[in-house]
C-alpha cells in the first residue's frame, strides 16, 4: 500500500498541529457533479453502488474535480438493511422505500446477521479498487448509517418528517427496539471492520435522524449503539460520529472512543468547542444551502468558520450532504477557501 | 365580555405563582379528533378556515373533549400570503402549495399590504364568535406564522426538507429578502392587533422553519422580525414566540417583549431555564410522537417534564403540533397528567 501523500485528515483526527484544516464534503461523490449525472442516466442507483468500477469512478470524481482532501466511498447507508435481508427500493429523486418493514419479534429474528459483511463484498471491492486508484493521494473514508437511523427506515419503511412509526415502535416495544438496534450494531461493526481491512483509512457513522430524538431518548436509543461502534471500530481505524441535530449529545460523545464528531450548522464553533472541551476533533458545519450564495460570500463565511474552530482538531466540511443544485464552481470555492486559509 | 373563569395561561405568562401549569397542545384543533375528521369530509380546508361557525366549532372541540386550558383559533399560517394576494392550494394530506412564488422585486411590490387585516375579517369573526361561545371558560389564543417561515413558503412555493430555494433567495438577494420580510412583518402586526381587538387573549407566532437557519442567519433573517412583532403586539396582548429548532436563540429572545417562548423537545428543561435565565415563561416541549407511547408512560414523562420546568413561568405543551394518528385518550392523558400534577 502506497504511503499517503496528503494525510491532513488523519493528522487532524490525531490532533496534530496544522496550518490549515483538511476539507471534504458529505455526499461529495454524486448528485451535483455533471459526470455523475451522466452515469446516473446509464445505470440505476444500486448498479452504481454494487459495481466496484462505477463506485470507484464516482468516488474519485470530487477528488479529481473539486480537490477535496479525502475520498469517501460512493455507497448508501441502506446496504446494511439490504444485507440483513430486507428489500430496499430507490426511486430516482424520491428517496428510499422498504416494501416490507420490521414490525415483530419474528421480523427481527429473520434478519440474517451471519455473513453480513461477506454479502457486502462489493463495497470492499470498491474500497480496494479505489484505494489502488487513489495511489495515496488522499485518505479514503468508509461509512455506515447509525443504528437509530437505520431503525427509522427499517420500521417506517420510508423517509418521514417525524418518523413517528419508528418512534412508536421504540416507545411501545422497547425490548424489541433494543434487540433490533443491537442486531444492526453487530452488523455495522462487522461491516466497518471489513471496510478497514479493504482499505478505508477512517470511517464515519451517519446518524442522520438522531436530532428527532429528545436528549433522554437519544441516550436510550442512539447513544449506546454509537458508543459500541466507536469502541469496536476505533481499534482498527479512526471513527467520526455524526449525530445530526443532536448538539445536546456532543459533551457525552466527546468522551467516547471516536476521534471526531460531525456538526450541523445549528451549533456555533464556540459552543461546539465549549461542549466538547477541546477533547475531540470537530467536523463541519457549513450550511449546505450557503453554497448557493455568491462565491465571495462563500469564501468570506468559510474563513469566518475556520477562524471560529481554529486550524487544529478541525475538519472543514458541510453541516449535511451537498445539495444536488450546487454549481460545481461553488463547491470548488468552498474547498479552495479552506485551502487558502492563512495565505 | 365575561371574565375568564380559567386564566391559568395568562397567569403563567405574567409569572404568577401556580400549583400546576396550564396546558394546551399545538394544533389541538383538528387532525386527530374524530369530530374534526367528520367535518373534514364535508368541507374543504379553506371552507373550514373561512367559515366562522366551522372554525369556531373546530376550535371548541378540544376544549370540550380533551379539557385543555386554552382554545387556539382554527386557522392557518398561510392566510397572510393569501391576504397579500398569493394563491395558496391545500391538498388534503399533501401540504400547501403556492402556484406563483415570489421571485422578483415586482413580485414583492405587487403584494397588497393595504387592508390586509380587513381581508382576513373572517378570522376576526371566528375569534369573536368563539370568544362568545367560550363564555370565559378558557383564554382564546390567536396566531400567525413568523416572517421567515412565511417567506419559506412564499419563495419555495411548497414544503421542503431544506428550503434551499428560500435560502438562496435570502443569500443572493438579501435586500429583496429584507423587503419581503418587512412587508410580511407589517401585515402580521396589523393582523395580530386585529385578532386582539376581535377577542384573542394572547397570540403565538410560529416560526416553524427557523431551525433551518444557522445562528448567524437566524439573527439576520428571523430574529429582527420576531422582535418587531413582539414589540408591537405585546402592547395589546401577551405574545408567545415559537422559534422551532432555534434553541440557540433562546437567550436573545428572552430579552424581547415576548411573554413566553415555545420550545421543541431537543432542549432539556434545565438547559432552557439556564439559557433564558428564568426571565421569561417557557412553553413546551413534549415530543409529539411520545403521545403514541402507552398512557402510563405518557403520564410518567409529563410529570418528569413539569418537575424539570417547575410550575411557575411554565406552560405545558407539546414541542410541535399534535400528530394526526394520536388516539384521543392519549391526548387526554397528556392533559390529565398536567392537571393531576402535585395531587
Amino acid at each position: 500500500m502506497s504511503e499517503l501523500k496528503n494525510d491532513l485528515l488523519l493528522k487532524a483526527l490525531r490532533g496534530e498541529h496544522l496550518s490549515r484544516p483538511p476539507v471534504w464534503m458529505m455526499r461529495q461523490a454524486g448528485r451535483y457533479l455533471p459526470d455523475y449525472i451522466k452515469l446516473r442516466k446509464k445505470y440505476d442507483f444500486f448498479t452504481r453502488v454494487e459495481t466496484p468500477e462505477l463506485a470507484c469512478e464516482i468516488t474519485l470524481q470530487p477528488v479529481n474535480q473539486v480537490g477535496v482532501d479525502a475520498a469517501i466511498i460512493f455507497s448508501d447507508i441502506l446496504v446494511i438493511p439490504q444485507a440483513l435481508g430486507l428489500e430496499v427500493l430507490m426511486e430516482e429523486g424520491k428517496g428510499p422505500s422498504l416494501p416490507k418493514v420490521v414490525a415483530t419479534a419474528d421480523d427481527i429474528d429473520n434478519l440474517n446477521l451471519d455473513g453480513v459483511a461477506e454479502r457486502l463484498d462489493y463495497v470492499m471491492q470498491a474500497l480496494s479498487l479505489t484505494k489502488r486508484e487513489l495511489n495515496g493521494r488522499v485518505p479514503l473514508i468508509g461509512f455506515a448509517g447509525a443504528p437509530w437511523t437505520l431503525l427509522c427506515y427499517m420500521v417506517e419503511g420510508k423517509g418521514s418528517k417525524t418518523f413517528d412509526k419508528a418512534k412508536q415502535f421504540c416507545f411501545t416495544q422497547p425490548e424489541l427496539a433494543h434487540k433490533l438496534l443491537q442486531k444492526i450494531t453487530d452488523a455495522t461493526i462487522s461491516y466497518l471492520k471489513a471496510q478497514a481491512r479493504a482499505g478505508a483509512d477512517l470511517v464515519q457513522v451517519f446518524d442522520s435522524w438522531s436530532g428527532m430524538l429528545s436528549p433522554a431518548d437519544f441516550k436510550m436509543f442512539a447513544q449506546p449503539y454509537l458508543i459500541q461502534i466507536a469502541d469496536a471500530v476505533s481499534q482498527d481505524v479512526p471513527v467520526i460520529l455524526f449525530p445530526k441535530g443532536s448538539w445536546y449529545a456532543l459533551g457525552d460523545l466527546s468522551n467516547s472512543s471516536a476521534s471526531g464528531l460531525g456538526l450541523d450548522w445549528s451549533v456555533t464553533p464556540e459552543l461546539a468547542r465549549q461542549l466538547t472541551g477541546n477533547k475531540i476533533t470537530l467536523q463541519g458545519n457549513f450550511d449546505p444551502s450557503k453554497l448557493l450564495a455568491p462565491i465571495p460570500q462563500i469564501k468570506r463565511e468559510v474563513k469566518a468558520m475556520i477562524d471560529g474552530f481554529g486550524t487544529d482538531k478541525y475538519i472543514a466540511n458541510l453541516g449535511h450532504g451537498i445539495l444536488p443544485n450546487v454549481p460545481v464552481d461553488h463547491a470548488k470555492a468552498f474547498v479552495d477557501a479552506v485551502k487558502e486559509y492563512g495565505n
